[in-house]
């Protein structure tokens, strides 16, 4: 069956279930049917038939008014505003014509939806518009304005892109036999670069596109033949923002890709935020040109943001939902549903098998799963981390004692994850006075990842969100914090005479600002640098954690030696990888036991080495694939 | 380096090693360099320059005159008549002033050739026409007439596509990165279909092409998308000619493949003989069309044979050499050099690892080799034959009882390879009176391969071509042996009273001469069906094996339920696969150990045993992948 049939039929179906309701049309919009109606107030009422219909039809529904149903915006926005309580505290209105959606921003969004969407629906009947929902930020983010303002201004060639993509997930299926594999890009048997390809006889979908850190001339291997051309592509899945995962999605637009990229509204914000000063540093260091900007927005323009646990169509044959890792902010496990029924997948990507302060642990619980991808960071025997509050004490005690020296502590983490992680436990220290009138400075996109945080807080756990929420009180707005974003800022904070805690970027020490702190902070031996994140091989913090004694730096294109003579530390247990312990745990914890595990993002020893504990242990089928390795599993 | 260039460079150097040669032009055939001279008769005394030349560059070399310099075709004949001793017993010659070759057909070539190519080089001398030596086969073949026919009446079009693929594989090497990987695309697992694709980042090599003979439908995974598009191949190299490795290789010219296909000359000739069999078979119990017998020949036009051990580049950094693997007439391990010095690997195919009736042993002694692709037929613990000799005593005396109880003895074979060992031994039986006055029926292309076998003296063993050229005793071509060759012939000797003994196509008992043989003789209990070939899972061989009392058949478009009341016998022994000893055998055999052996072309019990027990006795890492999967090996 062609889509033209397809959709006759799904508007025959449409029509007959809402037999009051004018239907104009209905098409797809990448994966979601979108209903066009003449008179949308009578669809308010009936919230409950929408979500039934979405059920039977297994799709995901969007309904859109016919324009000629749509009040003017100033009235429209009077009326809103009688119908919302003030306590919502709506702080801004746009209205999009060509979609005839309102988005509401406010404080409170809970509100402004009303219970089960009941205000919701009171505003479409009382104003045509379809509302759409968002939180006032508490911090302004710069990445989360400009985002929406690109998808805003390119939204009709969105809709051109959408319509296309839904074309292509709804084309049918074509062959009679069936299988699965999964052939291993990059990432497998090392830490970076993360890339697998799932295939069916129907479809290609990429899962993760990521860089290698440590040498960013190793790309996944997208030139093999499967992968050609690329825009044979059906899907690109991103389980999260960080670059090994995302940071080489940009070029596969560069070699002719035109799909669209799955990943969860934070790892979308994220990811831009990261790609963008992934090209930023590179050009300060000097570093071969992998990308320009305006891919970076191509990709952007082909992103399908998708909450935790919506089923979403991504090809003829396969489902993907995704769940919560406990990773970073809008870590995802992908699962893919293939087939009817045929088989389960799920992709880790990085998980923590442990609540944080930011967020739950990842989950356990699938319908079904008949195999995992799971990372193996920490996958030997002997990777157990202490647990966070032990860690947490550590990271004080270490601080304490430098302070108490008139040292300064430099906590070189990644811009998002574990900066949020160490700045709630430091607000925590703070405020208890466990540690006392000491600045923590935020250098390198620190603070503008913090705000991406503070605007999805339905993606912290819930002890965070209550706080924030309901008791005014949002660690990462404290005064604790000062925000470093000049380089003359940077040499303050360097010569300051005060000893403070500075958070600075990258977490491995290939670039970014943290380099400036080290080269000026590593010679004196009151300072403490303190690892508190995973160091890959080849990387300068791991040669600093392995104890080297002198270390060579380039900066402005000169090439210097520094002396290390500052404390070396490392604080485990703020990692959001799984340790070996919750690693082991989790496959024990999952509530549908897979037939097969595969090990992947590990050092060569880790990854085997879980494997081998798998199966050892749960007597479950594993293997630990090279980089242009296949598996088939069915 | 493009090609024109390299030939400018190696134009360069052949003028440099051949000072008294004008060379007129050197250009690429495929993997050969032609070098054209104006004066040959200078070169005829300077064959080990030629040599020498050949491994200096690494290349095989063929030389060819200008046409001014040659005589005039019957002078030729007159000259070369008086220098060749009439012992040699020339019965013709064949002009291609195309080439500039005399081909002459000789009862005894190696005369023809003399001491190291002394006479050729002497003919040469003389007549200008480079001679090219064939040896007059015993019996009459048709098929090895019609291919050598059709290649020199497509000789044109076979000089330009030779010219195109010479290009192709001096094209230079262009990746940086280096791998090496195999995806299994049938025969991996299960028994049938044979095809794997050996990748680098320059080359893709298809290593046969086989078709399930226990179901035509299903084809190797030839769709997937390393492969696209096909001509994307650089080569396909064929280990034997049976159609589990090589019937669906016609199909390939189908879909757009336009390049090479290696095989050794036997190979070559058993190929066209039986796919075009495989096309007759078909039409004749109305299965669907494969492909047509025009694929057939357009596949032969790309052939390239190469004979055991000669070394041809095939790929911009692949090698490929043939080795005996003493399973049928021709039949080759394939080992494959890449790059330069990074890494040897070699597919088995089907081998046998004991000196058989026509074949030397499997060949063990590779330069290198560092990966093994190796069949697993008779993988398991428990998969072992007895002794040849045990075999065929066995055989005479199962044939004796029946002729004693006057009835009929149906043997069902392969027409290659088993078809022969069983012809020997019943000869010699005769021979020595261990059987008397029987008359052995030979149906169904055996004759036909029997002159495909005599036409390639040089790859049966020693003992045999001792036999037939020294001894003048030609087991072939005994009295005992009787061809039948039509339906009427047929029905005669079914209807014989006489005791007799009918070796039929096809082995396996799923089409072919053999089912009209067996619908008639499988309801007398005096008569017996004897299985000396492996039997795969699906194949009515197989269940009349298991002992099913009635099967179905179906003749003409009917079907019918046949009663099984004759006697069945399964004589192990006469296999042309290696059994479990002579797996086993063979691996610790080989000169150059292997880091790898992988396992296919097996049930997968079998291949999973295999695996194991290697990797138990030797050490040796060992994998039995599945259809679909890729395996690195750099």
């Amino acid at each position: 069956m062609g889509v033209d049939e397809y959709l006759s039929e799904l508007k025959r179906k449409v029509a007959a279930s809402l037999p009051s309701v004018r239907v104009k049309n209905v098409e797809f919009e990448g994966p979601v049917l979108v209903i066009y109606v003449e008179n949308p107030q009578e669809l308010a009422e009936s919230g409950d038939v929408i979500k039934k219909l979405a059920k039977d039809l297994r799709k995901r529904i969007l309904i859109r008014p016919d324009p000629k149903s749509l009040k003017p915006p100033e009235e429209a926005k009077e009326i809103i505003r009688q119908i919302v309580p003030e306590d919502a505290q709506v702080t801004s209105f746009f209205f999009d014509h060509e979609n005839g959606e309102v988005i509401i921003e406010a404080e409170k969004p809970g509100i402004v939806i009303g219970k089960q969407g009941v205000m919701l629906r009171e505003i479409m009947k009382a104003v045509g518009w379809s509302p759409k929902v968002m939180r006032t930020p508490p911090i302004k983010s710069k990445t989360v304005d400009n985002v929406r303002q690109f998808l805003l201004s390119s939204r009709e060639e969105r809709k051109e892109i959408l319509k296309k993509i839904g074309v292509k997930i709804h084309r049918g299926s074509f062959h009679e036999e069936k299988w699965v594999r999964v052939t291993f890009l990059g990432g497998s048997r090392e830490v970076g670069r993360s890339c697998y390809l799932l295939q069916t006889p129907e479809s290609k979908i990429l899962i993760d596109c990521g860089v290698n850190v440590s040498n960013i001339q190793q790309s996944p291997y997208l030139y093999v033949p499967e992968l050609q051309p690329l825009d044979s592509i059906d899907a690109v899945v991103i389980t999260h923002a960080h670059l090994d995962h995302c940071g080489l999605v940009p070029i596969l637009y560069k070699y002719g890709y035109r799909g669209p990229i799955y990943l969860t509204p934070p790892t979308r914000d994220l990811m831009v935020l990261l790609q963008l000063d992934f090209i930023e540093v590179g050009a300060r260091e000097g570093n071969p040109v992998v990308y320009e900007s305006n891919l970076v927005r191509e990709a952007l323009k082909h992103t399908i943001t998708i909450d935790y646990g919506v089923v979403t169509d991504i090809s003829p044959d396969i489902r993907l939902t995704f769940y919560n890792a406990g990773h970073i902010l809008g870590s995802s496990i992908a699962h893919f549903h293939i087939g009817e029924g045929l088989y389960n997948i799920a992709f880790s990507g990085d998980f923590k098998f442990e609540r944080t302060r930011l967020f739950d642990k990842a989950e356990t619980n699938f319908p079904r799963l008949e195999a995992l991808i799971m990372e193996a960071t920490y996958g030997s025997g002997n990777d157990f981390q202490p647990a966070r509050r032990e860690a947490e004490e550590r990271l004080i005690s270490i601080i304490k004692e430098t302070v108490d020296k008139k040292g300064k502590v430099l906590i070189p983490t990644f811009a998002v994850g574990r900066s949020q992680e160490v700045m709630i436990a430091l607000e925590e220290a703070i405020r208890t006075k466990k540690l006392e009138g000491l600045t923590v400075y935020l250098d390198g996109m620190i603070y503008e990842a913090t705000a991406i945080h503070t605007a999805y807080p339905e993606y912290l756990n819930t002890h965070l969100r209550d706080m924030i929420f309901h008791h005014g009180l949002n660690p990462f707005i404290s005064e604790s914090f000062t925000q470093v974003d000049s380089s003359s800022k940077r040499a303050d904070v360097i010569d300051e005479a005060e000893p403070s805690v500075i958070l600075a970027t990258s977490g491995m020490l290939n670039g970014g600002p943290v380099m400036e702190y080290f080269r000026h902070l590593a010679g004196d031996e009151k300072n403490t640098i303190v690892f508190v994140g995973y160091q890959a091989e080849g990387t300068l913090g791991r040669r600093i954690q392995k104890g080297w004694k002198e270390v060579p730096l380039t900066s402005n294109g000169r090439r210097e030696v520094v002396e290390v003579k500052m404390n070396v530390e490392t604080v485990d247990g703020f990692s959001g990888h799984s340790d070996r312990r919750q690693l082991m745990n989790y496959v024990r914890a999952l509530s549908s036991r897979p037939e097969k595990v595969i090990t992947v993002h590990g050092d060569e020893s880790k990854c085997l080495d879980l494997a081998s504990s798998i199966y050892k242990t749960y007597k479950i089928e594993t293997r630990a694939p090279m980089n242009l390795e296949t598996i088939r599993f069915v």
